[in-house]
């Protein structure tokens, strides 16, 4: 038995026929498509009374105009955002004076919504629009690629981030199950999405989301039905896993989800460019980690399998200097494709490139002291521990080209996520399990401190 | 045949567990519920790090504490989030000179930023927690009530506003239209939440839902799916009626709604008193008027049947002078609640009161030069023109007692509603139907020029 | 998180749509009616090769023609079903000889499938059309009325009850939960279909529905999703209750239904009369067993509080002789309207009136040798227990004129379902609970061993 | 705006975990999975008390243990259900008497529900369970396979097509549009049915049903939510076409649908081999010519393209005697697979081939009469008429071997489908276009009365 939902099945009727009616709109607009100058005119309609009186027509014509706009043009519109849609200036000056000479709350507030750019309005109104929001987050993909460029637009694109990350608050998030029962449509978006362990085509797909020991979980925005934000793969396994092969493998035996004792996230991808900065992946893995206790009691452990994407890179410019020459030679084995074909040759190099990767994760800083590698930056700072690393993990192409085949279990215990995150925010501590803690130990016995790192 | 809804289903059953589990939580709180102080403690904390590892378990927390403050402790938490969660001073200071040495686009966006109050991104962060933009809007129609004699808190009232009003932007709304098929906590509200014409139980309801010359839409924000935001009820009719009564008979004859040449929209209400200030009735009468055109394609007539409810108050301390002594008598028969009764005497009094609300409505204006009338000032400000001015529209009670038995017909054309807007907004010129103008221009001849208005 | 339910949504939409058509059509046909003859020279079309080819056409146009008899030519078509679309008799005898010659299976399987009626056929085409399912049920309601009065319609309304048995197979049913969330059109129908203790308005409803320790569920079948088949209203209570006003309390304190240990199922009401003779009862509270079970482990025990229809009626005739003549009088009493306010009576009654009842449930048989209560005989052909005997658990007028004022326990154990079932049906075998047995032996002592019962 | 649809979503979640409890039973049915015999047994049970008792459980069981059977098992399962659950043969020979001796409605009713044979009952017992729908379907399809070789268990097989025939009554599918919003579950489901024009994969079905100017729609049953019974692929075209290539090219220039004519049906498939018999396109084609007559108002033309899968096959035997030499030479092309690519070749051969093709649809007949193609009798029978033949329609291998790369328009013209079905199912008769009739008399001049049909 269920829940009803008699109130939600008009939702998805509205927003869908809101969203088909754009598109019959979208095809109407002439071939004379007007440019960039005649698109900024309605721009100032919208903010203007008019705006107010069209209910959406405004809104939603400037939307289309945008889409027909080639590159050129979207620079210029970009560019008017910036000069033209900022804040008044006379008024700003007069209210900061203000402000200054006397720091009132109302007169402080008065400075904060004066200080709002136009532009900020302007979203607003576009995103009253059928499928305003699904636009505005293209706009900004658009946006982002070309504030990389023309970097004065990053003003604008502040803007733009700050009222998406407003509108998509994880309040207004909806966790989904995503099976072989999900529509194609969110399906072929979960293949061209995926970024860690890339998905050929649906049947692959299928091996990942349909067998009993499979789960994935994404997250949607109401406006935006049929796009995934944020997604996440997790197999329900007996114990920790070390390697992805046979975890992917379509012949392994199932596990009886009910028995699983662990459950192992071993993909996480965003999934919209135009919401870039915009963080998800601490609330999908918390919320799953929920759920997932609550269906299935008897797991015990919530893992990652993740990537070591940076450590080749890292390890190419490292300095060796402690190590043998012998060993040295054996790092330097990475650099030919076959070694992993080589009899024995794996063995012996998992002595030599293991404690490397322990120093890769506790020593290997970006300026801002954070960990260079990006995967365990994002787990790390979700208030997980590294708690295994898996020599010959990932010995696809892309696991040996990026992580030296490398691959890393970081553990999410929610009774210390808090404590391990305010480690590493504020000490920026990197907590490792015992196990861990002892080759840390051993590894430092036989080398010079300073490569050991804290 | 449909549109296919796959997509829905979850997000509801997501929502509503998630709603349920926070019930959950809130009859688990206990009876020492901790006072403003350890409230104003957790928000700090929620805006720490803390709050970013706890996913929303912190949010939720202050949510559930907050709904077990009494009033005093509620005075004492708004007034910290005045005090406590403003903006930084001194950064804002040092921005704020910086920005008038040099008006750069880029110093502009800083100061917008750190002028923002802390409390914004606490509202943001609260909003994380299950059930937590409901709780907003109960928060805020806490404050509502607060700020009407702590003026001070309008500095707090205007955030909760500006971020409801971004949150329950147009695109996020969804219509729904709202008949017998509707769940029953729904309806509830609607029987409630009814300002205009008000409805007794759910057999009254069903009178105004139920048969196929009826209709009634609402707004919903997903995050509040059973929660209408704003409705109204429409009346499938022949020819624009000139009075309430007959519409909201029982035992009327049922129009088939196939062959209805006018849509009626004869009833208004906003539901949540904590969006108080946020507009969504000129979205939903252009909405519906949309989707009633494609469904019955025969409709040509869009028009309101409305109160009139400031003309008895404005009556009293009107200018008569013009009038003959036994027209002010006739007027003076208002006062009484019997006239309604007496035979022959409502026609008599229809000659010298329908003069008086053209006055009314043309002339009657607040110190903003707008219209006395609220219900006028809605329908003219979305564009409608006044068409029809009804004697003995609304015998009912409160009709009589509010508006001398007046009642208005606005009419809304697709075609001039912009125009008309801008006349309003604009020139603050009432557009009036050709009849009205008549008879503007008889009454003109009758009486002194300045009365009659422009 | 929810199982996805992409492919439901559309169903509803089409049958909905189907349904709605139907209503159209049925405004659409003229006053001009055709009567039974009419009517049934268009079933002979139904069956011929025009109702092949028309789609659903003829057959929407019977249901609706159908619709406009009225009781005089609906007994005329029930008439015609009998003595024009019975089977092909010439061909019938032919084939009866021949598996009387030769008692083969293929000539069994055409004995069977010549003998039936040409009206069968009929029904099954009929039920082709929009909202056939659901005018075929009206149908048969009508028919059952009818039958009363003209007994040779029997074997027509045989056949009917053998084609809606088979479509209202309990595979097809769908167990919904209904609550507050329920939309109002099957709300309205719980209210008017309720039977055992009666629901006033929409309010009264809620608190059968809404509080946390109660429960409602009910079979649907898709072709009429509007239409409760039969439904039970549940109650989680502590213990086992024996009495029903303290249940329908409005002001009793709601038991948290995760530490309930007691579910009570306190009424249950068969909805279509056109399902007369359909058992859908004995799935719905298996059913429902097995669904709290899953939901709250913690429950142990279920139990109904059931009324007790006949007693009164049989008391008046049962042989009383074996009592003193001071509890004659005591039995006299319950003639007196009043006797439930006078003090001590009810207390002294209790001793007389309970072995009585006793008596009335062990004893009392129909003449097929089956317990004279009907609420009894449905349980305990269920496999139910007779637990309990509730002295005053019904005091509201229809308690006291029916029961006496009393209300009984039958107990579900799932365990001993079978077996009790076996008893009652092969040796009608009443189990009673231990404490029962005890008052049978005590109260086989004071009185003459032949009215004991067994 | 939409339907609201509270009602169903209920419906499929419990449908869909009864259904998931069942796969949970199957997998916990152990491997010492006991015989026929032992099944056979606890058929009896579910047909006795214990089967009412038990609720759904023993049926249950039984659909789990057949299930585990091999062929040989199933075999004597099947046998054991004509012999061991036929009628009660005693009792069947007394009414077939007294039936014989007077012939009485209530003794012919008597008679057919006394000669029904058990295993009618325990099917619709069997059907209770959860999944049992579909477990009966399944087990159609294996009695269906069995059949061919064990022709006595076609009275078992009658029962089962008809109990099925009855339950998948038209009243009780459900049409729904199948597009890329559609559960992959389903989907995959058409690709693999898909039984016309061979789909490959998601992308290529892709092509099939996402573009505006195509559509693809199914039958569903309730009890079957996931699988398609039968499904029709429909292009919206300006014109009728003839061949099926350009139809299916991906490149092709998709037509505006609100402009389209012509509705094409190129592809009917049927799904369930367990419903073998029962005929579900004639409804399928009517109910969707009736839908996008109501999307789509301009469509004039509904027709379909067609395969003529027997032509090569008769035209191997039939009678060339009035052809030229040189003609029968070029008919004799059609042995050779090449032919298609050889300059001017086709063009010639059309000359003879479309004249041969007239008579195999006019002349070439069964033993019953009715034409020798399948997909004429199909389209013929359900009141479509033969539209046009399209030489090198489809020259696929397999349009090529199966129907000389022919196909064929059936024009299903609402007005004339009754008189048009009329004509086909009494007399015989073909109803063809005028410019096939004309090309009928130009052939018939040209050679002997005899070959040319009527």
């Amino acid at each position: 038995m269920s829940t009803p939902s008699a109130l939600f099945s008009d939702l998805l009727t509205s927003i869908t026929e809101r969203g088909r009616s754009l598109i019959g709109l979208k095809s109407a607009v002439g071939d004379g498509m007007p440019q960039a100058a005649s698109l900024i005119e309605r721009c100032e309609a919208v903010l203007s009374g008019r705006g107010e009186a069209s209910g959406t027509a405004l809104a939603t014509e400037v939307i289309l105009r945008y889409g027909a706009l080639d590159a050129v043009d979207r620079l210029t519109f970009f560019k008017a955002l910036l000069h033209r849609f900022g804040p008044d200036q006379d008024k700003l000056a007069r209210i900061a004076k203000a402000w200054l000479a006397e720091k009132s709350d109302a007169v402080a507030a008065d400075l904060h919504f004066t200080s709002e750019p136009r532009r900020q309005e302007l979203l607003r109104r576009l995103n009253r629009a059928p499928g305003g929001t699904r636009a505005l987050v293209a706009m900004r993909a658009d946006l982002v690629a070309t504030v990389k460029t023309d970097k004065d637009l990053a003003a604008v694109d502040r803007d733009f981030a700050h009222l998406l990350a407003s509108w998509f608050n994880r309040g207004f998030l909806v966790l989904r199950r995503i099976d072989w029962s999900t529509p194609a449509i969110v399906l072929e978006k979960i293949i061209r999405y995926e970024a860690v362990h890339e998905i050929s085509d649906f049947p692959s797909l299928r091996l990942r989301i349909d067998p009993p020991d499979r789960r994935c979980y994404g997250f949607f925005h109401p406006a935006l039905i049929d796009e995934p934000l944020i997604f996440v793969e997790v197999a329900l396994t007996d114990a920790m896993p070390g390697a992805i092969g046979p975890l992917l493998d379509g012949e392994r035996k199932a596990v009886s989800p009910d028995k699983a004792k662990t459950a192992v996230f071993y993909s996480i991808s965003n999934c919209q460019k135009g919401l870039a900065g915009i963080s998800f992946g601490n609330f999908l893995i918390k919320q799953v980690v929920e759920d997932l206790r609550r269906e299935f009691p008897k797991l015990e452990t919530f893992v990652t399998l993740s990537p070591v994407p940076g450590f080749s890179r890292w390890l190419k410019s490292a300095n060796l200097a402690h190590l043998s020459v012998e060993d040295r030679q054996l790092v330097a084995k990475l650099e030919h494709k076959t070694w992993i074909d080589e009899p024995g040759l794996p063995e012996r190099m998992k002595r030599v490139i293991e404690p490397l990767a322990l120093t890769y994760f506790l020593a290997a800083k970006r300026d801002d002291g954070r960990p260079v590698d990006p995967v365990a930056n994002f787990h790390l700072g979700n208030g997980a521990r590294l708690e295994r690393i898996n020599w010959l993990g990932d010995i696809s192409a892309k696991g040996l080209r990026d992580g030296a085949g490398l691959m890393v279990n970081y553990l999410y215990n929610l009774d210390d996520i808090e404590k391990n995150h305010e480690a590493f925010a504020n000490n920026a501590e990197i907590v490792v399990s015992n196990a861990l803690k002892k080759l840390v130990k051993a590894d430092a016995r036989g080398r010079p401190a300073e490569a050991v790192g804290r």
